[in-house]
């Protein structure tokens, strides 16, 4: 359950509006046949994806590989599975689905395949998908409940606050020595990364002294994804309209010196600095740091105080990809 | 060996004289039975203690545990083991030794179990140790050599430099936001980590200013360990001798305006800020920072450039450790 949770933190703010979800493939003897996370809303969910490699390792039939959709992977799964599932387990962070949504229910092709046994990570708390474990139990499945539920209920927090209400993440990228200016920092895999996220997301928040200096676009264009609209949190009502992000299509582009326009929004990016991260410091839910193993800059995040709890934390090709939640909020 | 290699790193810094070695073995079916490293010198070497974790899953026989001796263990896994390791495999990610030191050898005990094949990463260039893939392919067992040599070759660095002449490491800890001051910044967790580390080095190299603000003691007292000696680097030749790191048992404290000192130690670390950094870096071999996922304090590495390549990160608990090779020098 370790490593698919650690797998599922990987796509954490990629599958809005989905949950990050991982899932780890275990063989009779406790041998590890997959492990795999759900990547993209619309694409196939974590369950399927460990299927489609477990089925590969077990049967050496490689052309299931050639099926990217969910549909024609449960299909493949369905016909040729030849009980070759009987003796395996299933790790999932989250209760499988059982409604038919975009792609067909977990917990019907985990019941067909025969798969001996499920561990579940959280319950599903979305209605329409739940009953999971119920259609399990139905067919003769196994299952064991609320495995490491803390830390799968923390991977799921950004789900349930889209439910809810918004999510709402404060992401900054700095080197090791903690500098945030002089150009660019981050390696071309985390701004990839970066780049992901925006395109899911429905709004950027920046700071006017941000917008100023950097002279932002803040769009996908690294993944030809759809770019967020904006907020610019400023006193100030003038910029330069020069600077390119009042240049991209599709967007609107807001200038408030309040946050309430957040309640329109279900996905929100803050971008900023040390300024920004104290002035919404009570309304973020995750923190999301980007670390480059470099020294070099001037400035970064000065006469600040905060404690934070690593939820993940991963190395992508060069840099360090952090989720954090902060531990020192009165609240808490 | 992935794993292998992280479950070394872990233990790095800790294992002098001995190179820091880690081991997995793994069944028939590819399931992990076990994964341990080296942790200290004239305790078992990782390939004894991931052979009495294998042992203890695959026979259920609990009492091997109750021996934590080096000989100890190999006598009860050579009266015990049955044939339960014949299909069993092993990766190390050094070639195991087959001389008989302060513990028995490796290769010989490898050998007698009738392990399957063993996967080696680094070949042993200690002429007294070596020739244990010799030993085991005498004995029958199959032998792959190279395996992730390169991964496996950075984690025994430490110990080629020992061999050569010395090994250098530069390490502080910082906060999340980089600063280095205003009290203690690390988990305890971490520092007792740092003490394990001091307790084996021969010799701290430390910046005169540092010295003078801090008022360090520089000992292991949290693991009970040897203080090393202390070199203060500066070109003041009088400190004030109530500073505490003067008054620690067994340990010589030099002054120097240079750092020929170190010729005569083994294994040393420097201690410092982005003073020290500057002048050190045509010595050091690695660095290792502690990152607490805090912000606070005020001052850190201002007005210094480098680049890293990050050898290993792993989180403690709280903190994050992380050992580095820098990849900016014009030498390389």
């Amino acid at each position: 359950m370790t490593q698919a949770i650690h797998e599922a933190w990987k796509y954490q703010g990629l599958t809005y509006p989905n949950p990050a979800v991982g899932c780890c493939i275990v063989g009779a003897k406790g041998e590890l046949l997959a492990i795999n996370a759900h990547q993209k809303a619309g694409k196939p969910h974590a369950e399927v994806l460990a299927l489609q490699d477990a089925y590969v390792k077990l049967t050496n039939d490689f052309k299931i590989l050639n099926f990217t959709n969910s549909f024609e992977i449960h299909n493949y799964l369905l016909a040729n599975h030849n009980n070759c599932f009987e003796n395996i387990f299933l790790y999932t962070t989250l209760e499988p689905c059982s409604h038919i949504g975009k792609t067909p229910s977990c917990a019907s092709l985990i019941s067909n395949l025969k798969i001996k046994k499920v561990f579940v990570g959280s319950l599903d708390f979305n209605e329409e998908a739940s009953q999971g474990n119920k259609k399990l139990l139905d067919s003769g499945v196994e299952v064991e409940n609320c495995l490491m539920q803390n830390e799968c209920n923390k991977l799921l927090e950004p789900f349930l606050q889209w439910k809810k209400s918004n999510f709402i993440f404060f992401k900054w990228a700095q080197r090791l020595n903690a500098t945030i200016d002089d150009g660019i920092i981050s390696s071309t895999q985390s701004r990839k990364n970066l780049h992901g996220m925006r395109s899911v997301c429905d709004l950027i928040v920046i700071g006017g002294n941000t917008v100023r200096m950097d002279r932002p676009t803040l769009d996908a264009r690294l993944v030809d994804g759809k770019a967020p609209d904006v907020l610019i949190f400023s006193r100030q009502k003038e910029f330069d309209t020069t600077i390119p992000l009042f240049h991209v299509a599709n967007r609107k582009v807001f200038i408030a010196d309040n946050l309430s326009l957040c309640h329109d929004y279900k996905n929100i990016m803050i971008e900023g600095s040390a300024k920004m991260f104290e002035l919404t410091k009570e309304i973020v839910d995750y923190y999301l740091c980007y670390i480059a193993p470099t020294f070099g800059g001037s400035h970064g995040f000065e006469n600040v105080n905060a404690k934070f709890d690593i939820l993940n934390l991963h190395q992508d090709e060069i840099d360090i990809i952090m989720w954090m939640k902060r531990i020192d909020k009165n609240d808490e």
